[in-house]
C-alpha cells in the first residue's frame, strides 16, 4: 500500500470531473469548488442573489427534453432574474439531486448545457451540492450577480408609465405545446432537426425557443427613464400583477399592441391555438417588463399602467378584466 | 370592481407571509424577499458561499422527523460550513420543492425551523424559490458568508500536524439508529419527550443530536496556527480522506483518544451497537476537524498527520488501514 486511498467512486470523482470542467480563473474566485465553501472577491458594489429550482414532472420532462436543455434552462432562468434587476451575473451555485440509476444518463448532459449557458453570460460555477434521490430529479441553482449604476426593482411604476416588452411573448409557451405533441426530445444542441414531412421550420423556431431560449438585452441604457422591470418566467399577467401589486397601481394591456412573430402566425393557422392565452399566460418567456413614463425606441409598447384596475383592451374595443392565469406553483397542481 | 385583484392563492400569498415572517431590517438587504433579485450591501471583505439540499427519502424521513427538524437541520449544515471556513454566515437563499397535497402539513413547520436555526446564527433569509414537486419533497439551501481575517482551507495540513477535533464524534449517527427503532418523530421543540419505559434522558440526548444538532464554536482564535479545517458531515473518515487528498498528505487516527461520552457508552452498553463504526462513518456530526503543528488545548487530539498511509491505530496496538466509509451520494443506494 502507497499513498492515501484514490477518489472514491460516487460524489466525490465527480465533483474533481466538475472541478475541471468549470474553469474558475480571473472571475474573482478566490477559492472554488471542492471546499466546504467558496470565496469570492466582490469588487465593492452591492450584490444581487437569486434562486430557481426546477423538478422532473412539474418543470422539465425527460421524455420530451434533452439533459442538456434542462441544465440550459435552469442557468437562463436564473440569469434573466439578475438581468431583470440591471445586473450582471457572476456566480452560480448548484444543489442537484438524482437517484444514483440515473445519474449516468443525466449528469453529462445536464452540466454540458449548464456550462453553455453559464459560458455564454459570462457565469461561473463555484460549488454546490450533489447528491441522491428517489425517483425525482430536482434541480437548483442560486446565482449571484454584481448591481449596475441603476437597480430596477418592481415598485416603482406610476399611472401614466407605458408598459414595454423586450420581445414577443408566446413562443415559449406554443413550442412547449408543439413538443408535446411531438412527444420526444429534439437535441438541437447537437444539430438535431425535426424529422416530419412538410415544412417544419416555423415549428422548429418555436421548439427551440422553449428548450433553449435566448435572453434579451436588458435596457439598462435608459437608466433613470424606467420605473420597474421584471423578467417574465410565469406568464404576461402575472408577472404584470406583481409589478401592479407592488406598486400600488392598476394596468391596461392593448391587444392589439401584443407583438406576434410570423412562427407564432403559422402555428395558430397550422394548429388552430388561440395565441391570446399563450401570450398572457403562457410563461418561460424570459422577455423583460418595464414601465416608463417617457416614451424609449426599440422595444414593444403594449399598455400603460393606471391608477386602478387590472384590464386588457380586446381588439373589440371592448375592456374585459384581465385574468391572473399565468402560472402558479404550489396551487393546486 | 375596485383596485388590482387580490394576492392568488399559492406561491404568491406564501411569498407574502414569508416575507412578513423573515424580516431584514439592519443587516445589509437593500432589496429582500419579493423582487426578482436581492440585492445585498457587502462590506467589502470576501464572501464565502456553500449549498446544501436535503431529499425526502434520502437525507430525511418525515415518519421519524418533524418539518420544524428539517429546517432547521437544513440551515445547520450550511452555517457549519461557513463556520468550517472561518466566515460568519449572514444570508440565505432557499429552494423548496412541495407537493401542493403536503404542503399545508410541511410548510409551516419547515419555515419555523429554518428561522430558529437562522436567527441563532445571526443569518437572514434573502428570498428562493417554492415550487411544485411530485411525491418527493426536496429543500436546498445556499448560504453567503463573511470571510473573517483568515480563511481555513483543506489543502494545508503538513505531515506532523496534529488532528484535532471541537467535540466528539457519533452522537448523531447513534441517535439516528435510535430514532430508526423508535420509528416516531419527537417534536423536542415543542417540549416533548420520549414516552418509554425507564430512563431515557441518553437516548434522549442522542437522538436531539441528530435531529436539532448544535454546531460547535471554530477556533477562528488560534488563526494562523491552523493548516487546515473542515466540518464533519459525512463521517470522519471521508472528511480526514479529504484533508489528506486535498494537501498531498497521509493520516494516523488513534482509536483510544476518539472522545466517547456517557450518552454513546449508554448506548453501546444498552443496545449492543458498535461505537467505532458510528465514529468513523456515521456522519451529520457538524463538528469541525482541524490541524496543526502546534498543541492546541480545549479541543480533541485524535491523530496526527504523516506523509503516508491513510490508518488507525488500534486500541490492540496495532496499525490498521481506515476504511473509507463515510456516506457518500450519488454510489450506489
Amino acid at each position: 500500500m502507497k499513498g492515501i486511498p484514490p477518489v472514491p467512486e460516487g460524489e466525490c470523482s465527480l465533483i474533481e470531473e466538475i472541478k475541471g470542467r468549470f474553469s474558475s480563473r480571473d472571475s474573482g474566485v478566490l477559492v472554488g469548488i471542492g471546499d466546504d465553501a467558496s470565496m469570492l472577491s466582490t469588487p465593492g458594489s452591492p450584490l444581487l442573489v437569486t434562486t430557481d429550482a426546477m423538478v422532473e414532472g412539474v418543470h422539465f420532462d425527460l421524455s420530451i427534453m434533452t439533459p442538456f436543455q434542462v441544465g440550459y434552462k435552469l442557468a437562463v432562468s436564473n440569469i434573466s432574474d439578475i438581468h431583470a434587476m440591471g445586473g450582471r451575473p457572476a456566480w452560480a451555485q448548484l444543489a442537484l439531486s438524482v437517484d444514483s440509476g440515473r445519474a449516468e444518463g443525466f449528469v453529462d448532459g445536464f452540466f454540458d448545457g449548464l456550462k453553455d449557458a453559464l459560458d455564454r453570460y459570462g457565469v461561473v460555477l463555484t460549488g454546490g451540492d450533489l447528491t441522491g434521490s428517489r425517483g425525482v430529479i430536482s434541480v437548483s441553482l442560486s446565482l449571484l450577480g454584481l448591481s449596475g449604476e441603476r437597480v430596477f426593482k418592481r415598485n416603482g411604476a406610476n399611472p401614466g408609465d407605458w408598459i414595454y416588452l423586450t420581445g414577443p411573448l408566446g413562443e415559449p409557451s406554443i413550442g412547449f405545446y408543439l413538443l408535446k405533441r411531438l412527444g420526444l426530445p429534439v437535441a438541437f444542441e447537437r444539430g438535431e432537426r425535426l424529422e416530419l414531412e412538410g415544412e417544419t421550420v416555423w415549428m422548429e423556431h418555436l421548439i427551440r425557443r422553449f428548450v433553449l431560449p435566448e435572453l434579451p438585452d436588458a435596457p439598462v441604457q435608459y437608466g433613470d427613464r424606467i420605473t420597474s422591470m421584471i423578467d417574465i418566467s410565469d406568464g404576461l399577467s402575472l408577472d404584470l400583477w406583481r409589478i401592479c401589486h407592488q406598486s400600488g397601481v392598476g394596468a391596461t394591456l392593448i391587444e392589439d399592441d401584443l407583438p406576434i412573430t410570423p412562427q407564432m402566425k403559422m402555428a395558430a393557422e397550422q394548429t388552430g391555438i388561440e395565441l391570446l392565452g399563450h401570450i398572457l399566460g403562457g410563461g418561460e418567456d424570459y422577455q423583460l417588463l418595464f414601465t416608463s413614463p417617457e416614451d424609449i425606441p426599440d422595444f414593444y409598447r403594449i399598455g400603460r399602467i393606471t391608477s386602478d384596475g387590472f384590464l386588457i383592451l380586446r381588439k373589440t374595443g371592448r375592456e374585459e378584466k384581465l385574468p391572473l392565469r399565468g402560472y402558479q406553483h404550489l396551487v393546486s397542481v
